[in-house]
């Protein structure tokens, strides 16, 4: 049996059992174009919650609002979110805001105030409007549904610059035995993303929400959902800039009626499974949807004394501008890409590394090409490497060989499209 | 008395008593177009020196050359100086070549081998071509000298991608007692730079040599070059690109018989401040002449807790991508400025935060419009943010009212041209 399997065709939240969802347009833009940008997700049945926010010293009201709730309650019901407007840098009043959108949502559900999670992605620094968010939370909450068009409405409403909605399911199956009797039931987490867009003069913001019917303990939850997101929404940059908003929240209502415990380890191993592919192909997903990006890079450092070692090279390399506008040039420029290892602070011996471009790790058949062996560099390779990085998609393999740490990290190319698109309102 | 006179007209090296200096051709680059490209500086005289080099673990042969030499040896002559290829990332050989650089400018000057520095920048991964060099460096020493002609082609042979020839000259008024009569003497400092440029394919790199004639230990000079780095050429940033050759010499060659030590405090902090100015006029040049950019912006980072704070501040906001190009487009994105502070790993609290765009500070009358007041924003004020940062060269104060520390960081915005030119070979 395999430790899950995915669907097909993500419908997002609404394919878990249990939750309900809506997508709504309430016009935070104020340009009267009926853009879906007001989201709730709601499950009648109480949840345990985990969630993971960004560590920017300067972050959004509702980020503050959720770490709080999160820190002092034990049953949750849903998530309101909106798009157009972060609520960042809008102190006290911000607060206000975010109370009152969680007061609203959580009236119009009939719920204890205190079960809601706030969210808002967008412009910064200018004041929600509060009048039309309240109304647009009245009318969502009349709308709710289970439906696949009420999860994709859902996907949608929560996006600012990205391209696409973002969306998976997973379903993990579990041998239950019920009066002597075997019978196959699944356990399903879904979950939606917006990504590291901007909204005109704003900042790269990611969202996820994830839902599941799993019956599991909020500290557990919570302990399972920081490890996968270090995996998965951590391992990834388009531009280096860490936002005020960046929130992933995870909710599990229970519905399936199958406890998840350390101590069932193959069951409890086939839910980490599955959560951490759900978070996988949502920054997968995110990354390749980043502004204006003409190729993913997947920088794969192995052989490092140790694992901040190999996050500190992964991060300069995609971090670097030298290093990404090469990639965009389709340029095979291994000397920055030694440069930006070099000056990253991880000790490195020139002598003992190798470097190789290859095709992705997950094609059927992995196409890899020496670039550096033991610190010298094979020329007569070039125009392989040149073949390589003018895909759309490839990976660099960096072995330090001094150790056995190593990391992973999604990345991108920066185009002249990116700095035109980000130069100005 | 003024602590020093800056030279309305710099010809380089060549205003410091003492020393010699020829740019000439080698053809490094093949390409028959007659580049200046190979630079020797000289002084008959032998001198102590000081040096500081790329923090960078990649580094290139001549830079470990350069600081094995300033370790064992007390005695120095001169420099000589490649542009077009970096002698970079080329293992043993590339050591050799260095070795042999420094053989032949040395033998052709007829002093010890062990008194010559090199450096080299420009393409990296590719062996010299030792041939044209070695020929190149004999015909150089033949044609040393100590005109203005000298000093000029002497800035032009180590520029790469720069624009401009980079020099500076100041000069250190001194009252000097002979024979019971008072007689007004002058110390020289000079100094020629290379920029933020690339070369085809490579990385920035930033190369300064400074002369003087000021009689002064290794290990003062040493100290004093250390200090005023910091607060120079290690205080800019163009692209966050750290090269594996960056390297900053200074030559001393004692011919004004005026001795510098920490004993004689005016002598000895006007000095210091002459030297500081030299750094600080390369840097700016620099960063000014820093590839396709079309704005310095110079961001004061005030009242951290401690200078480190200030610094990550500083560099945080310095290398987003997000506000450079918001920079690049003329628009006043607090937000974006506010964030990257937030993710730079300081302390900061958000209410106590002051931010004003201002013109610079060199500027005769300085022009302040505050941007945020104890964290909150004046928009307000907006028409005339947008007026600042429409112009070339613009001030960012960030106050965040917690401490006494500063740290003051030259910027640059960023360019599609920058993206163009750098994508490819």
């Amino acid at each position: 049996m395999s430790a899950f399997i995915e669907e097909k065709k993500s419908s997002g939240i609404t394919d878990v059992p249990g939750f309900q969802s809506v997508g709504t347009s309430c016009d935070v833009r104020n340009k009267k174009d009926g853009r879906l940008d007001l989201a709730l997700i709601f499950s009648p049945t109480p949840c345990t919650a985990a969630g993971v926010f960004t560590k920017n010293a300067v972050r959004a009201a509702p980020v503050n609002l959720c770490q709080e709730l999160l820190r002092v309650e034990n049953q949750f019901h849903g998530v309101v979110v909106n798009s157009g407007n972060a609520n960042a840098c809008t102190g006290e009043n911000g607060m206000k805001d975010a109370w009152s959108m969680q007061f609203s949502a959580a009236s119009a559900c009939n719920t204890p105030s205190e079960t809601f999670f706030v969210c808002s992605t967008g412009r910064i620094g200018e004041e929600l409007p509060m009048q039309k968010i309240r109304k647009g939370i009245k009318d969502a909450a009349t709308n709710l549904g289970s439906t696949k068009e009420h999860g994709l409405n859902t996907a949608k409403a929560i996006l600012t610059s990205d391209t696409k909605e973002k969306m998976i399911t997973v379903k993990i199956p579990h041998l239950h035995t019920v009066d002597k009797a075997s019978d196959l039931d699944f356990i399903t987490i879904s979950g939606i993303a917006k990504g590291a867009g901007m909204i005109q003069p704003n900042m790269a913001t990611m969202l996820a929400f994830i839902a599941t019917d799993a019956d599991i303990s909020k500290t557990l939850l919570q302990k399972i959902l920081a490890e996968v997101v270090e995996l998965s929404f951590n391992a990834i940059t388009v531009d280096g800039d860490m936002s005020t908003n960046d929130t992933v929240i995870l909710l599990a209502n229970g519905e399936s009626g199958i406890k998840i415990s350390p101590t069932q380890s193959s069951l409890f191993q086939n839910f980490v499974l599955g959560l951490r592919h759900v978070c996988a192909v949502l920054a997968d997903k995110i990354v390749s949807d980043g502004e204006r990006i003409t190729k993913v890079v997947e920088l794969c450092v192995e052989g490092a004394k140790n694992k901040t070692d190999a996050n500190k090279i992964a991060r300069s390399i995609g971090n670097s501008l030298l290093v990404k506008t090469s990639w965009y040039g389709s340029d095979p420029n291994w000397g920055r890409i030694l440069d930006a290892a070099g000056y990253s602070g991880a000790s490195i011996q020139e002598e003992k590394l190798d470097l190789a471009y290859a095709t992705p790790a997950d094609t059927t058949k992995q196409h890899s090409v020496p670039v550096i062996k033991k610190g010298r560099c094979l020329l007569k390779n070039k125009s392989r490497w040149k073949e390589i990085v003018s895909k759309k998609r490839f990976s660099i393999i960096m072995d330090l060989n001094l150790g056995k740490a190593s990391y992973r990290l999604l990345s991108t190319d920066l185009s002249e499209e990116y700095v035109d698109f980000n130069k100005s309102e």
